[in-house]
């Protein structure tokens, strides 16, 4: 690796791929100080990049002829497709070929490609896949949104720890509240998980708040809440169907009447501002986290601003030291844990 | 009982009792032809009886001196509390002096009472709670709500028995669809239980269209939405919290100028037909399904109208049989069971 950082990107993967994505790279290597290494059909992406204007040393492809759909099996997909564009990119940052690998295409892949080539942190039994969402008051992390369907309660202990750390560090959060998604405020609700956790979540070295009921989530007044990963997809899901439903009623509602679609006229900056607050994308992807490298899953929809914005989020937490930063914690913990036991 | 349908209905439950809840009471017996028995202590309902003109025989009173408040550990406090309004009232369905029993008090103790008082329906194994939901294109249940953090895979398929003999029923859609809620759309995808339940819905006796995602909930495209009461109760208050939000910051918006105020004005007719389209307090209280009487949990934060729209789902219930109609499957049910044990 050299001073600069470079970027390895899935260059085919996501509902807009190569476009947006070659358009992303090129946004960011404008923009920031990156070099970037785009995987996929040669011919295809330098047609891509014959586009745009920009410094050519700064943007090179890797060659991959084999691409992952979303509809492939998640493991069986990375495990046979070793020329893909995505195993590609995962390699590089195994490789220390690259700081960091972004990738808009399948999530499952992505996710199990991360944890195959990429490896686990010393410590961390599963890395999760954690977005920052946009709230009213600010924005929130949801940690695990979806890489553990079943988890057990340290995991949650784990998913606080590494939540902290990227809120302190990335969002410049001091000493961030960390909640447990629960339902019920009282510490005995819940299920066997989630009453287990709690008692865990109590003694970990971090600003626990106690539960937090999924109705507060999107206040955003916590700013990490914990949680396994089908309850996490749950909430992301919810949100996401919610809001979409709201919008799409309310444009109904605007294009009934004459009188209606002036009012709406006169709200379009509302509307704008809005939109702008509950847009996830201004936050980048989700970073997959516990892994022993930068793995950002932007959104399969991003569009070329979208995945900029992803790798400004890579770059984030390259720049913060994130992945060493829990290296740190984690060593310091296990050294406690030793200490305690040679104190009995 | 009588030809006349009779209510029992928890006079002290719920942030607006006993004023709303008697309100409520008053405006159902003008508007329905039922009799209804309220339980508290005698004076105070008395005092906000003698408040409202209406037949004074279609309402008693039923002395009772405790109240349940919702702090209270649910189990424990509709065991001890023997003379509380909540109990009284479940008393009368128990002993059949009633038709149905309503509260818009604790959840959980209205839950446990209905459990240990009314009983469950034999061949239920699991009661839960189901409100019905107003999606974008029509309303759909969320069974179970809460009533059960841990679920078997078969308390599914019941849940889904029960929900489409209600929505069949009550809201009157031939052969409702019954959708599993799962964080993929696939049939491999999901926790243990989504896994196993998956299998045996796909053999039920209802229409099943298979895993429904989160996302895809508030369209109410999707007529039953079956679930352990975990992941029930967090898309409930997801659905609440996200609405709750986004018309808050809605609200913000339009009150930050001149020229959005007067948009806001114009666009007072939609945001009035938005409202009551989301409005869940249209389709009254969420059933507590399952067990052998009709027990309705009204919202806590029900008013007079939220609590009359209550009693008039306790009225369709008892019109359309929908307890003896689940029994009634469970009995063909158990002997489709038995022929094909005895053809082996």
């Amino acid at each position: 690796m050299g001073i600069i950082m470079i970027i390895a990107v899935d260059g085919m993967g996501g509902d807009n791929s190569p476009k947006a994505v070659v358009e992303g790279c090129v946004l960011a290597v404008k923009e920031y100080d990156v070099d970037i290494i785009i995987t996929g059909p040669e011919d295809t992406l330098q047609q891509e990049l014959n586009k745009y204007d920009y410094k050519k040393e700064k943007i090179r492809i890797l060659d991959a002829k084999e691409v992952i759909s979303p509809n492939e099996h998640p493991v069986m997909a990375i495990r046979k497709k070793k020329e893909s564009s995505l195993a590609k990119a995962l390699a590089l940052v195994k490789n220390k070929e690259a700081d960091a690998v972004l990738s808009a295409g399948s999530t499952g892949a992505f996710m199990a490609g991360s944890l195959f080539i990429v490896g686990r942190i010393k410590g961390i039994d599963r890395p999760a896949l954690a977005p920052i969402m946009p709230g009213k008051n600010g924005p929130f992390m949801v940690i695990d949104c979806g890489a553990n369907a079943e988890c057990k309660p340290e995991n949650l202990v784990q998913f606080g720890l590494m939540g902290k750390i990227y809120f302190e560090n990335i969002l410049k959060v001091n000493n961030p509240t960390i909640g447990l998604v629960n339902i019920g405020a009282e510490e005995e609700k819940g299920n066997e998980l989630t009453k287990a956790a709690h008692k865990l979540l109590k003694e970990a070295d971090f600003n626990f708040v106690g539960n937090i009921e999924p109705r507060e989530i999107p206040s955003g007044d916590v700013n990490v809440v914990v949680c396994d990963g089908f309850t996490g997809n749950t909430v992301l899901k919810m949100y996401e169907g919610v809001a979409a439903n709201i919008f799409d009623v309310l444009k109904e509602e605007i294009m009934s009447s004459f009188t209606t679609k002036i009012g709406g006229a006169l709200l379009k900056p509302a509307f704008k501002n809005i939109k702008k607050k509950f847009d996830y994308k201004e936050y980048g992807g989700a970073a997959f986290i516990g892994v022993k490298g930068i793995c950002i899953k932007a959104h399969g929809s991003s569009d070329a601003k979208a995945f900029k914005n992803a790798i400004r989020q890579a770059i984030n937490f390259y720049d913060n030291q994130i992945i060493s930063k829990i290296q740190q914690v984690l060593e310091k913990n296990e050294q406690t844990s030793i200490a305690e036991f040679e104190e009995v």
